[in-house]
């Protein structure tokens, strides 16, 4: 395949797309030598046969805004909730999606377009994605969406972990004595700090998203809002200390569903993070606060995806090379 | 100095001495292929001069010991707490140490010694040490001593982070409405989780460690006792959790001068793992427990010091090749 592309396309013809498969969203960003040329989203659809036609049909829709053929693409990037198996192209336990066993999500999407897909997870995607488009090679990604975790490019490498557990740090505990989070853990971060947490505490009407909903009434001094406001970004701001008091990113990036807001949500998070400060001469002194950034791109998760997809494509076309002249000496 | 070594020595005499400037006692250890030929201990002395006649004096012993001479040595390397540049070999702020400002603590022990002195973070050479004598390559090295730090090996490299933060994870909060600790904030993992938080809690007499004497009332079945042991297990559990939620290290080593209790310190934190991870299916599923090992040596401090000279003088042999190949070229 690297020799198809060097020779009838040209490598600046190389056209990847990225596809983010989101709890309600399906997005998918058609990427040509780094910049995006479209991009397209639709309802997510659940069960393993829903999230395969889902992904196969958005990449479909993305080629066809752009006018290309879906066999004009040299790969398809797929970021997906779960613990992702990278190598084997699998997602165990992507509840959201219900997917609750082992499934071969990259093989079976691979089959019904005919293309090479990369599978990851969706938090490892948006980091990739954050780091591409913000120039960084040290970062957290802080989404910020119906759950609270990160994705960690640190030193420059994707940082997985050994059990996938790296970035879970919505289950921190925020109040011991909180309400009961769906790990089962007492006053998670991600009880307080997540959209999914505003949603509950805001319920709003008329297509207003809660997070908006909340700051509006927040910023127009209602006091319920105020406090509401205030435990929301003393969490996430606790989960950016975590992660600095641990893996310590050069930045971290707010993004996630609740990081529509704009940049409203870094300068409440950086209003606690000041709190948090307060009376700590050790925390101060980190300047935690300047390395909290918004995200450049609401598509990072995709655009990730994207790159991931060019990553496979340039390891299989360098395995392909050594192969190629491991025979010739042969 | 590469050529000296492999012409008048060969590669099998290369000596090295690694030394860690604790609170408390400097050790030295002498190293040579990877084996330990002597090691020795001194009492620290505080302030710039202190350490590094302190520092000197060890390795003068730790050679005399072994009979050898000092300016047999190749290298040595110094693990000392604070904020290290391991480039320049300064190190800031190691206020236990009585040092306050920057202090070329290389430089200055280099011309004591007459020798090449690589300085690393006491943590991160213990987490060093710790990945090489237990032959992993992805590691959180919880030192719990006078206070609570990390040091990370992750995916095979160390991680000193962007401000000097990584493995600072003593500073998270664990009862929000403890202690103030000595960082500002209140009741950090370190007030309630630390060797210094036993000596507070439980002082003893005779020359009997607080935590031996802690856990030798709470087995006897003293209620205080037993109520701080588990204050303290669960702080300890608390800093695990906050390591795999974060960054998801392979397994954690407990050390630190509290590791010297043995395994009866892995027993009682596992215990505690074991009720953070009651109500949690998600925090079982984990199994962190699994991960959680006890330091397989009490001189890994050290021993990684030892083992960060080693990987300097190579750094410093291959710019040496290099540099000849320039020149011969040129």
């Amino acid at each position: 395949m690297a020799q198809d592309v060097e020779t009838s396309q040209g490598a600046s013809k190389a056209w990847f797309v990225g596809v983010d498969v989101g709890g309600t969203k399906t997005e998918a960003v058609l990427v040509q030598d780094g910049e995006v040329r479209a991009s397209t989203r639709i309802a997510t659809r659940r069960g393993v046969g829903g999230v395969v036609e889902g992904a196969a049909e958005v990449v479909r829709r993305v080629c066809g805004d752009a006018g290309i053929a879906v066999a004009d693409l040299i790969g398809v990037g797929v970021g997906v909730p779960g613990v992702v198996d990278h190598a084997a192209g699998t997602v165990t336990r992507a509840v959201n999606l219900g997917i609750h066993d082992t499934v071969p999500l990259g093989a079976m999407l691979s089959r019904e377009l005919r293309l090479p897909v990369a599978v990851e997870n969706d938090l490892n995607a948006a980091a990739i994605g954050a780091a591409a488009a913000l120039g960084r090679s040290d970062l957290a990604y802080l989404s910020i969406g119906t759950g609270v975790a990160a994705g960690l490019i640190l030193d420059g490498r994707l940082r997985r972990g050994h059990r996938g557990a790296a970035g879970e740090v919505g289950h921190l505990p925020f109040r011991s004595q909180g309400p009961q989070c769906a790990c089962g853990q007492r006053g998670c971060i991600e009880v307080f700090g997540s959209g999914g947490a505003l949603d509950r505490a805001w319920p709003t009407r008329g297509g207003v998203p809660a997070p908006v909903g909340l700051f509006r009434a927040a910023a127009a001094g209602d006091p319920r809002a105020l406090a509401v406001r205030r435990a929301f970004a003393d969490a996430v701001a606790y989960a950016v200390r975590a992660l600095v008091v641990t893996c310590d990113p050069e930045v971290v990036v707010l993004g996630g569903g609740v990081a529509r807001l704009g940049v409203v949500l870094r300068d409440v998070v950086v209003e606690a993070m000041h709190r948090l400060a307060e009376g700590s001469p050790f925390l101060r002194g980190l300047r935690i606060e300047e390395g909290i950034a918004m995200t450049p791109d609401e598509r990072v998760p995709s655009l990730g995806a994207a790159q991931v997809a060019v990553s496979r494509w340039a390891a299989d076309a360098a395995g392909a090379r050594e192969a190629y002249r491991d025979e010739r000496w042969r």
